[in-house]
Parts: structure tokens; C-alpha cells; sequence
């Protein structure tokens, strides 16, 4: 690798941040059931504790998106929340309401024919935006479990009408600055119709909603084979990109650790948007999100890895030879053009991830660094006291 | 089934009418090879005769597509051609231009890196859109197989760019009264990403080409467990479905006989489409379309099969009890609203369709109708003698 | 419909026996959460009191499945539950051990790396095979959730070797007349490799186990485009398929009531054997159970339309013209062969169907006759009570 | 990379050896049409001069697997052929029967309804089997376009068993040394079911034909999300693996150059065979073949960068830390045995690959070499003027 790449993934990962997701530290599962690990999170200070340590041991994810539900309580001011974020070194990010935990969810929150579940989840929206702009979040991350399980069960173009409404009713409420985030989803919960399916839905509810309303990409959310960085890319040349939430699939949502099953794939997508940078000069501005909760792992290990794994493809990113692509794309010459691509994707850049890592004095192998330090072994006490402190015990049945 | 029930199939009958495509009376196969039927139509004139006996026997397909490429000759008046429809009883309905056979579009044909292939695109579609207006066609039907085979081959963004322009002058070129309906597809024959992949691209791309320019919706033309219902249900409520090209599949876009794989799934668009009528009193004016192309099933008969099993199942959508099953979706109650649905799906429609063909002067059972009259063999004898005095022979191998 | 279908129908329905599994009457979810019913199953007692209630207003239901863990309790002979289904109509039917919920199965159970994990499934599967020799059983189903989550996790080839070894074990620990059935499924909750993934490793194991070790087939467990029905034909014919759970599914294994997606789908699964029958003279002996655990209907409502879909669809599959059938395939004359099948699927078999009921003195509708019965409000009141009493509270929370 | 990884890529690949089609120099298509390429090869001459070119520069593929329809020619003797793949330095590897071109297989070759197409495709598989021998193969090829687009069209039953009776038929016909290989295929060209869908169906098939049967895997065969190294391993320790056809794929059958898509999943294939040697210390004398034809990259560029692409990727999986790898599966660590695969991955092994060229005497870079030489531009030349002097005309349509 000569000089120059050096320089082009130093400036590409001086900027690359990546926010993490509060739930993503505490015991998440599988409808069969969750398999629980002493060191995951007991409570948002544990949430924002692991957080702060990812970014400690990474420096690239100074901000946390947080759950309304399950990380704000009634009664404490978030601000408090947002003192102790700052406490470990991060910041709030991507407010994230939950319109589909309650039981009056049942049928769905904005699209439900139950105008309760359509009301309650209007005024925990309205309260979410509120919260966000006590701690200073500029971005309201909308996803719903809305759907329905059976052809005839409800009708598709009601719960579309009402979703319109809703969107732009939360979009008029939120303060300047901050931004809706419209994200999609084909399927689960819902198994027969979700009322934002695909990234077409998302587009029009978005323009629908707004001009602080753009597309949110959950890479786990598509049909197989859908081609996800030319979603990417049409996205940001309609100017409608506004996110990513990141994570790794083979079969359905399965919300593995970044680029562990199809790790060229991730490589595309950041070389799309590098690719609109080089093209337009424009920064798109976009928020990079984890979002993964799967249990095999230990939990920090898990976003450590992912983390490194987002470094080290976005470096490879930043290295394509963009003019030799460009000329070959020119000649359509395939194979050079492909070759060009590939160059990039199959070099090597651990050790330059790594110089840049301690030019940023933090370790040179954050995921060494964090299994040696014996922290997740100290925090599973910690935390399984606290547990018993507290009374918690943990349980659930498939049936 | 009552009183009520027969007015209704009657009355959806009388209006549904489908168009049939002229290519889908010549051989096609697939990239292992045609399998050759005596009865195939040799020319234009065979296409169209035969398109007007499947209306004859089946009254509902006054109109037939044609394809620029195959059915147009050069020094031949398209008006000629009309005429030649009108004698077979029916009339030139969609144009549909061809810009992938040509070895000019190895790379694409609006996004091709090649500007002489951009420009025969342009030129052959503006002649199409002559031709249409000579014909007195309504609609310029636009498919690309335009797309890539490998990551990098090509800039996404540049071509999507060219993309939105050259629809955009092919839609200001259109005559008064003409719409270009933008049809889109996931892959094949490109394998990597193909530039119209979705209804999402087809809508925004339809969007920017103006307001003459409608979504056609391919049932063939989605990934696997794709809701189609959904999306013909969206494009319907935000006035942008321009119509269909009906075929089944159960893997690819494997363009066998409409119903012959998931006979509910196509009742399900029929149901919604009858659905937006029923709530909004409009007439979305949509062209139903049949594009089917393979070749086990002798020609004609997989045709008026088709239109056959269309007819079935458009007229089950007609008796959905529509206020019941607003009441049962108002209620949440899912299992009677699904029932409702259920209910007309699983009566057999048959007798008062045969009922309504009667009425109609044509045969009962118009595939019955066709086998026993012998003319498949009839004309199977006539065309082999006029390939022989053409000098035609038909071949061709995969590799 | 002639005289001779009401009677192939009246046989087939006499003879159409399908088993219901006790955790359908229970509360179930997705990852994102359960909504509880009032009239959900506390306990087995209500599990079996559904199951016979299903029985008695359906005559086609004569079995539970049970589930070892959420079922049986030490200290509390199997033989008394066998006494209490007996008490609602009912007898025990297969035997479901769970090798799956407990925290020590979180890296697999035959195949994990522990050891401790391995064992407790050996023992926990002896002792379901003790408690089905009491209950009379004579079917063992395994499903196993054992996978890995990401590649390089396990051996695939130790844990295909260990689980070779298990099966065989439990073969060779079965008492004379019991069958082992093996169950594959492609993801979920494992989402990088599944240890038995499809029925080609499922034969294999089966093979290996003993003669007394056949395959089931859950129609949830199939990736996008699988064909079923042949599967079934193919293990039909090599004498390997042992039975059925049947739900259906639109993407992956959504566990919905039967026939509610594709309901031809489910047809041509029953065609299948029908034929199979009629080609061999040979009864297969297949255990038809129903596996469907989504919570969107009410447990019994859902329950008796999956039933009454089933005999439908069991109805039209002993009407299909089987002589005739064979004489258009014989002929490669595809148009009429299809036909053939399609006129039986197309039929509409509910009069005969409802007559066939009344004639074994059960209700013409057994859905309606539950609905107006007003029995599900009535066990809402009892077991919300009951919960109240034992202190029963419900809730979970996806992360 | 340490001393070690050098030596274990250089014993791999010396060892990797990659058979190449001849029809991968020919031109070839979609159902749309093929584009033609100057130096596409216009007889057997000609590819395998291709095959005997890509040999010299990769040092990897040593024999060239032929077809018999297009690649012999009554008249000529098969040994002419051997001596003619002599001279260019290779010699004949798998002979691939062609059973789906000829009009008569219309409905299939061996399961056809037709007795005329199941004689000729055993006449012609017998006859596949004497030019086997007289060349010196050691592997017949099976691979077969047999299925239905209906169902309903024919009996999957009867062809199953014809099936079974005519692979027998060839085993036995077989002489000694030589190896069935029966290869599998979801879908395309038949569009409703295969005869031979999956893995589990070859297996059944080539267990019942005998000793000398095994499984053939094409990684373009499956369905989407199947994971394909584990039936690698499984037939591997079942002893039933026999061989494979390289290519890769993003939706179907693609046919596109290795890697291309997902060059992780590649490594993942190669990764299961080299943990199989190591873990048993057996070599399973595997067949590796290039199974790809798709058009627009130049054949021979697409050839040599898919010898590359192979050698590339197995040099990865031969430098797994394997011992490591063990112990952390062992423990259970997820991350960690992840990470150890990962590392291997991950080295760019681009420089050791190119030594080990250099070490063989070819050249470092061969497709530059190739790009480089002008030859593609020469045999352009040369075989346009060869068409010319033969009247050989290309072209063919869609309908």
C-alpha cells in the first residue's frame, strides 16, 4: 500500500462514526427463548457505561442511541440521562420510540384499527420527540412493528392513510434540527403485510412527511438477494438518505455482527457513498447505527468486533482508485473495472487501521485489548450482585 | 351463490378486459433452447390472427401488444397493421420498443457506457412512439434490460442519471392521450444489479418523467416472498399504478400461465384492486396485460387458459363481501375478516362464468372449444408449410 | 358434483386424522414480544380441555402432541395426564421433548462443545421416552435448535458426528412400536448453519438411526421456492417419511394457520399422497400434526379453522381424477394433465364437507358454532381468574 | 504472513488443480440473447487451445472438461481429440452427455413420458460413456434439465423411478476407474419441479446407482440462503462428495466468474475441505471444475481471473490457524474461532500467490499477461475470419 492510502484511510476514519444502540448491551433473543450473560446491562447507566468503553477502546462511536421505553423513566429528567452519557465520555444519539412492546400494540400502533394503540403511540412519539430535545438528539429513528399476519385481516390502504398523517403530524412537531428517520422492514413481526415494506414505501412516506424526513437502511431488512448499495445509491442522489442501521444477515432479520456472513457486501455500500462523495463533492451526512442483538457473543466483545469490522471496510472504501475506475467504467471494460474494485477490497488494511489507531493513542487491537483486560468477567459479577440486589431474575418460555 | 353474486361476476366481467401479447404466440423458450411448436405464429399476421380467435373464444381481449422490434417492418405502413388487427376483430393496444436485443446493447441500452447504444435506444423508441400514434395506441410500454453483471462494472449513479433523462424526453415526445407505463425487475438478464430493479425506482423515475408516466407492475418481476398486493395497493392510493403484465412463477421470472403456481396470490391484486374501487369509487383505469412466454403448453391454449383463469378470478374478487369485511378489519377481528376473504376465494365461480359466457353468444368452455375444434393441428400443418416455402428453419444451442 | 366424490370425500374425511400440539392453546410470540390472550391455556389441563373441545367440533382431531417441559411436572405420573385427556375425549399423541429452552443449550444441545449440555439432552430425551411408553405414545419428535450463529463458531463435521451417535442412541432406546421423527429446519434461532438443515440430512440421520426412524416435514422449514410436494413424494416412495407439522408461511417460519398463504400449496402436499396410495396400494401411516403458534386469533378459533382448512383441502386432493390425471401425463399432454388437478383444487368441497359433518352429528360449521357459543369469553373469565389466583403475572420485554 | 503460511500456500497450490469447460469459450447467453465476441471460440480446436492457454498461465488446470453434443463429431475419433488436447498441453477431464437440446427431450431426457427421448438419452449417455474411455476420463458428468413447469403435468413419482433405474443403468455401464458425478438443480429451465432438486435427492441417486456414483455440488444450484459448505461437509463425511462446478451468483443460476458475488462463501467451501483433510488426514480427490458462461467479460479474461479468484481463496483456507481454530471451538468461544477464520481471510495472500507463480515459472500477474499479449485481439482476428470462410452466422432472438 503506498503513502497515499495511508493518508486516505486516516482521513477516512478520522471522520467514520458510528453510533451504538443502548439495547444492543443488554440480553436480547430469539423467540425460543434468550440466553442470558452476567455482563450484559442491568440498567441505562450499565448501557452507557459499555458504550463509553466501545468508544474508549475504538474512537469512533461517540454517541449511543437510546430507547424510550426502556431507558428513560418517569420521573427522572432526561437531561440527568444525558449528564451521564457525558460522564462516559458520549453522547445521546438517535432517539428511538418503542410503539410495539404494550399490549395495545397488538394490531399495530399508527396503523392499528384501535384508535387507543393509535393514540397512545401519537403521545409516546410527541413525548420521544420532547426527550429528544432535552438531551440535544437531532435525529427521531421511527421504526414499527406494524403489519398484519393474515391476507383480509385489515386493509392495507386504511393503515397507509393513517400512517401518512401520523408521520407528518410527528414530523411538524419536531424542533429544528432534527430529523425523522422513516426506517422499513418486509417482514417480522408481521408475516403476512408490514406497512412499510421496502425502501419505495419509506420514500414516499418520507417526502410525504417532509424535507426533515428521509430513509433510514437497516441492512437486515430486505427480501434475499436485494441489491442494498443500489438502494443506497439511488437514495442519495434523490437527496433521501438519511441512515444506516448496520448489522449482518443470512436468512431473515438475524441481526448478527457486521460483515460476518457477507462481509463484500458491506464493502459496496460504504463504496457507494464514498463513491457520491467523489462524484459531488457533497457530504451526505448520514448516521451510522449499530443495530444487532443477537446473544452468542459476549455483548461488548460483539459491538467491539463490529465496530472494528465497520473500520476496516470503510478503510478499504476509502482506498479504491477512483479515476482508474471511473476510465475503465468509461470503456466498460469489465474485468478491469471489477478488478479495480476488488484491488481495494482484497488489501490488507489491518496494519494501517492499526498505525492509525495508535496515532490516536488507543490500543492497536481493541478487541485484544478488551478480552485481556478481564473487564467482562469483572462486570458480570458486578452486574449479576446488582441483579440479585435488585431482585431480577431472568426467565421466559417459547410456549 | 346468490342473486346478488351474479350481478356482481356479471358486471365485473363485462369490464375486465385483458390484453395479449403478440410474442406470446411465437416460440420463446429459455436460454437452454426453444422447444419448436408446428403451431407457432410464423409472422405478424399469424400473431394477430391468433390473438383474435383467443378473443373470439374468450370476449375479453380486444386488444393485443406488439413489439416494435418483431412485429414492425421497415416500408410497411403501421396503419397496414392496424387494419390487419381489425380483420382479425381486435386492435393494436401497447407499443413495446426493444432496446436489449440488438449486440449494441451488450452493456445497456439508456445506461449504456456506449453512446452510439444510448442513441439507437432514443431513436428506436422515439420511432416507437410513431408507430404507436400511427396505430392509435395509448400506451408505450418500457421494459430495460438494462443492469450489470458485476460490482463495479459500471457507475450506478451514472447510469440512473441517464436513466431519468432519457425517460423524461421520451415522455415529452409522447402525443397527447399516450402513456408510458415503467415497468421494473430485480434480475435477469443482468446478474449483479439491474437499473430499474423495483417498483420504488419505478415510481420515482416515473415521478420525474411527468405526469403522463405510470408504474407497470410485472407479477413475474419480484424477489421471493414479495407482497405484490401490497405494492399494487400503494401504487393504486397514490395514483400511480399504470397496469400489469400478468404470468406466474415459483422461482425467477419463470413467466408460466397467470395462476398456475399461487392462484390466491393473484386473486389477492384482484381483490385490492376491486378493494380501491369499492372505497374510492374511482376507476383506476389500468391496463391489465398477459406476458407469458413459455413453451411446454401449446400456444393457444396456454393463452385462452390464461385469460380463462384471469376471468375466474377476477370474478371471485367481485363477490368479496366488501361492507362485512370492513366491519370485521373496524373490529379487529381476524379471523372473520379473513374468512370474508376466504369465503369468495373458495367458491367455485365456474358455472356463473359459464353462465355469463352464454349470455355472451361465446363457448362455455372456450379451452375445450379450442382443442376439439382441431384448429391448433390445422394451423400446425398451414405454418410448417409456410416456413418451408419461407426457407425458415429453427434451431440454436446454449453454448 | 357427482355422487362419487361425495363418497371419496366422505372416505378420505373418515380416515383424515390430524394431531394438535399442546403449546398451540398457550401464549406465543415473536422475539419482540407475546400479546396474551384471556382465554390462553395456563396449564395442561387447559391444553388438553381445548384440544378435546377442537376434537369434539371437528371429529378429526383424536390426539394432543405434548411437550415434555411445558407439560410434564415431577412428581406428577405421565399416567395421569394420559387419564385426563382421556377425561376431555382425547389420548396423548407424540412425545416433543425440549432440548432447547434451558440456559445450558445456548451453543446446541446433541452438538454442543459442552459436555454438561450434551448430556442433559441425552437424559431429558430418555425420560420423554419413559414418559411416552406410560402415556402409550408411539411417536418421538425431535426438533432440535441446534446451529451456529457465525461461521468458524463449531465443527460442523463434530457436531454432525456427535449428533449421529445421539440419534442413534435414542433410536436404539425407544421401545418396539415407537418412531423416532426427525425434523430439519434451515434457521431460526440458529442463523449461520442449522445442524439438521433439510431433509437431505435429515434422511441421513434417520437411515442411520434405525428402521424406526423416519423424517418429518414442517411445512414452515423450507427455503424460499422449495418444492414441498416433492419432497414428500420422494421420501414417500424411498419409505421415509414419517409425518407432518403443518402451519403456513409466507417468508420464514411464520407458523401461521394452515392454508392461510398458499392454500394450493397445501393441496398439492395432499395430492401427493393421495396419489402415492393410489399408485401403491400402500397406507403410509403419516402422523399429519398441526404446529402453529402465532397469536393474532384466538388459540381455539385459530385451531378450528386450521381443521376445517385442512379437511377441505384433504377433500379436493380424494376428488382429483386420478385415472384420467394419469392417462393426460402418460400423453405429455400438460394442458389437460393440469387441468385435471386444478378442477379438484377448484371445486368447491364445503357442502359436502358440511354434510359429512352433519352426518357424524358435529356442527355444519364448526368455527361459527364456536364463535356463537360464546365458550371463548367464558374460559377468558375463568383462567384471567385462575391466573389471578396462582399469581400468574405475564409480560417479557425484546431486550 | 510468517514463514509457515508460505509454505502451507505453496503445498496447496500445488496441489489445487481447477478443470475448465470448453464451453466457457464459447459463446453463450441469456433467453434474451447472446452477445457475440470476436474471439469466443468457433470449434473443439479452438477451446482447447483456450484451455491449454489458461493452463500455461495459471499452471492450474490441467484438463479440460468437454461436451459431447457440441464438442465431438461422428466421424472423427474421440482419440483425435485427446491428441489434439495433448498438443496443447492439457488433457480431457469430465465428459458432460448432453440430454436437453434436442428437440426430443422436450418433457426430459430419462424422465421423459416420451420412450423416444428415454432411449435416446441412454443411447447417448452410453455412447458419452465409450468416448469416456477412449479419451482416458475418469468422470461422467450427469447433469440433466428434466422437471415440469405445472403441476400436475406429470407423474414425479414415475420419474423418479425411471430416474433411478437409468443412473443405475449408467453406473453399471461404466468401466472400471471412471465416476458418476450427479449434479443438482433447484430450478431453470424447468420452472414448477426438478428431478433432481437438491443434494438430498443426488445422494439418494447416487447411493442406489452403486459405488462409483457421488454427488456433484454446482455452488450456482440452491436456493437462496442455503448454506453450501455445509453439505460440502456432510457429503464429504458421508464419503459421497465427488466433485464441483465453480461459479458464483447474487439471484439464480448466474453463472457468473467465482467470487464475483461473495467471495467469503467461497473461501467458506474451501475452508470445509481443508478442515476435512486435516481433521481425518484422508484426501478426498475432489473434482473441481469452472462452471461459468456469461458474456459480457472477454472468455478468456473471465477464465484466467476465475483461476485466480480460486487459487486466491484457497490459498486463504490453507492458511487457517487450524489448531487454534479447534481449541477455541472447544471452548466454546465464539468470538475468538470466528476471529481465527477471519484472520485467514482476511491476509491479503496476493503476494505469496504471486511467488509461488514465479517459483513455477509463470507469470506473476496472469491476467495482465493476458490482457497485456494482444492475443484476445489476435484470435478476434483470426476467428472472425474463420467464421467468415465457414458462412457462420450469429444471431437468434428472444420470440
Amino acid at each position: 500500500m503506498k503513502g497515499n492510502a495511508e493518508k486516505q484511510v486516516y482521513a477516512a476514519l478520522d471522520k467514520f462514526k458510528i453510533e451504538l444502540p443502548s439495547w444492543g448491551f443488554a440480553d436480547t433473543g430469539t423467540r425460543f427463548g434468550k440466553f442470558f450473560q452476567d455482563a450484559s446491562a442491568v440498567d441505562l447507566g450499565d448501557k452507557l457505561h459499555d458504550a463509553g468503553l466501545v468508544h474508549k477502546l475504538t474512537a469512533s462511536c461517540p454517541t449511543v442511541a437510546v430507547h424510550v421505553l426502556w431507558d428513560f423513566k418517569a420521573g427522572v429528567s432526561p437531561k440527568e440521562t444525558a449528564k451521564l452519557a457525558k460522564k462516559h465520555g458520549i453522547k445521546i444519539g438517535a432517539i428511538n420510540p418503542n410503539v410495539f412492546q404494550d399490549q395495545c400494540y397488538k394490531f399495530g400502533s399508527f396503523c392499528s384499527p384501535w384508535k387507543k394503540a393509535r393514540e397512545q403511540a401519537m403521545s409516546h412519539c410527541l413525548d420521544s420527540i420532547k426527550i429528544g430535545k432535552e438531551v440535544g438528539s437531532t435525529l427521531l429513528s421511527m421504526w414499527l412493528a406494524d403489519g398484519t399476519n393474515y391476507p383480509g385481516q385489515d386493509s392495507i390502504a386504511n393503515r397507509w392513510a393513517m400512517l401518512k398523517a401520523a408521520y407528518r403530524k410527528l414530523h411538524d412537531a419536531m424542533p429544528r434540527g432534527m430529523q425523522l428517520l422513516v426506517e422499513y422492514k418486509p417482514f417480522e413481526p408481521a408475516f403476512y403485510h408490514t406497512d412499510i415494506p421496502d425502501w419505495g414505501a419509506s420514500y414516499i412516506l418520507a417526502k410525504h412527511s417532509g424535507k426533515n424526513a428521509k430513509v433510514l437502511v437497516d441492512t437486515g431488512h430486505h427480501l434475499q438477494g436485494c441489491n442494498i448499495e443500489q438502494i443506497v445509491t439511488l437514495l442519495l442522489h434523490e437527496d433521501m438518505l438519511g441512515g444506516f442501521h448496520f448489522n449482518d444477515r443470512k436468512y431473515a432479520d438475524d441481526d448478527l455482527t457486521i460483515s460476518s456472513i457477507d462481509p463484500y457486501a458491506v464493502f459496496r455500500i460504504f463504496d457507494q457513498i464514498e463513491q457520491f462523495m467523489f462524484d459531488t463533492g457533497k457530504d451526505p451526512k448520514l448516521a451510522y447505527m449499530v443495530d444487532q442483538c443477537h446473544n452468542l457473543k459476549p455483548k461488548l466483545e460483539a459491538m467491539v468486533q463490529t465496530v472494528m469490522m465497520a473500520q476496516d471496510l470503510y478503510a478499504k472504501a476509502a482506498i479504491v482508485d477512483r479515476k482508474k475506475l471511473a476510465e475503465a467504467q468509461k470503456q466498460a471494460d469489465v474485468t478491469k473495472a471489477e478488478r479495480v474494485l476488488r484491488d481495494a477490497y482484497e488489501t490488507d488494511v489491518r496494519p494501517i487501521v492499526e498505525q492509525w489507531r495508535k496515532k490516536n493513542g488507543i490500543p492497536r487491537n481493541p478487541l485484544k485489548e478488551l478480552r485481556d483486560s478481564g473487564i467482562i468477567e469483572q462486570l458480570g459479577k458486578e452486574r449479576n450482585a446488582k441483579r440479585k440486589a435488585l431482585g431480577i431474575s431472568r426467565g421466559g418460555s417459547f410456549a
